[in-house]
């Protein structure tokens, strides 16, 4: 490691990319390990962040898909990230992550230049204590090194496999969470990105046993811009995230990520393998 | 249009395909024309057909995700799918629709083979009357041709911006439809795919006012297989969709599918560009 990296924020380190011939070259990072390669917040980080540092990009993070079509391993990877059309509001990208020459990861992107236009909410920000008044999440050892990268209240949805592993089942996975980053750092989208997979997996809230899992499909929708996400500083985000179906080996997660003033800025979902 | 594609159900003559070369050819239909282009599920399920006509294609689909980056021309498109990563659960690919060389639409898209696993749903299927105590929307002549190729029964949430062009906005955006091929079509997950982009789009239920929208990117997670969907044969299904956030130029959706005896099929989001 560099002494710029040991100076950098671990999150700014994990997505560091270098480009050679229009290939970005990154590497898995020990602070956002999960059970079996990199927790899947960072890589989806990481290949927003290829689309950022290309020279063509334009606009703003409007949407992103990412699938996970196989467990990364520890180490080195490339990432390819490939203007599919531009026009004169929005981008379309394609984005794939490989290592040793195979495909691991895959995405889609839009970016686009916003402007104001009539603004409305419908979904209502969560009834919650402040942050201060919620415990942290103990960083207890057998927990993933991503844990460790977040401060994360829970203030429902705490998951029973891991609180409560001889309680019965519970009927609902609603988790509602203060989160943010550990160290401390200033939210932008890449964070955020990040921040919309760090909900726990819904079946470790509803059932009171740890299933093998691994999401196979994550969705994110910005709605916000980088002159918001400025403004909320550092300060703690609030996430709520449920489940609608656990169905022969797929479940799906929906949810929303607000900002500690109750501005909504992302709205997520992501479908999720889990086995028995 | 040859005898074949007269007998042929206009859905399934309008995802038809022909394949050369690894290269699949499609038309648009006059059956499911939009506003500007074909409409957007029916792109959606052709993407779709591209992968399942794929002689390399294995298992049912999971998950699909579908960009709009420009308004396809009525006429002849090509579509080229290609499987990123196969495992052996699961199979990643990704799809490109052109004209005269450019990018129109990309798709990702995740196929699997199920299993039999612990099962829970908790999204409630919504309280709503039989199909046929609902009225079908009239097909005025001003709506645009998809529309017609629906049976649509809007339980609540009928566009405010078609039927009361003169009350104030609303508070909220929620639409719950029961809708059928019209003429009836046994469902698939082609035509559960395009009826999963059939709902009104959310602003014009809010607001008062027409405004130029169009989707950007639709994704649908598919919690159902062959065999389910064949048992509900050609009866209507329950879609319920509503929008969290209409901020400068981008609305999203999600929603849910359910059969007609109440079983959870699909959910699905979306984001929408609208002006003004």
């Amino acid at each position: 490691m560099s002494n710029i990296e040991q100076k950098m924020h671990p999150f700014d380190a994990a997505t560091k990319l270098t480009e050679e011939s229009g290939i970005y070259q990154g590497h898995t990072s020990e602070h956002y390990a999960n059970m079996l390669g990199p927790f899947g917040g960072i890589t989806a980080a990481t290949l927003l962040k290829a689309v950022i540092d290309h020279p063509e990009c334009q606009g703003e993070p409007i949407s992103l898909t990412i699938n996970y079509a196989a467990a990364i391993s520890d180490g080195a990877f490339n990432i390819k990230a490939n203007p599919t059309r531009t026009n004169r509001a929005t981008q379309h990208w394609y984005i794939e992550l490989y290592q040793n020459e195979k495909i691991f990861v895959t995405g889609t992107a839009v970016f686009a230049n916003r402007r104001e236009t009539w603004t409305a909410t419908e979904a209502h920000f969560p009834n919650v204590p402040n942050a201060e008044k919620i415990p942290s999440i103990p960083t207890i050892d057998d927990l993933p090194a991503w844990v460790k990268s977040y401060d994360i209240k829970i203030i429902e949805g705490a998951p029973l496999a891991f609180t409560h592993p001889d309680k019965d089942e519970i009927d609902n996975s609603v988790t509602t969470q203060w989160i943010q980053d550990e160290p401390k750092r200033q939210i932008d989208f890449l964070s955020l990105t990040s921040m919309c997979d760090a909900f726990f997996p819904r079946i470790y809230v509803r059932r009171n046993q740890l299933v093998p899992i691994g999401t196979v499909s994550l969705t994110i929708y910005f709605h916000t811009d980088a002159k918001t996400l400025k403004e909320n500083d550092d300060k703690h985000l609030l996430g709520q995230a449920r489940a609608n179906q656990f169905q022969n080996g797929f479940f799906d997660q929906t949810g929303e990520m607000w900002t500690e003033n109750g501005k909504l800025i992302a709205t997520t979902s992501q479908f999720v393998y889990y086995r028995k």
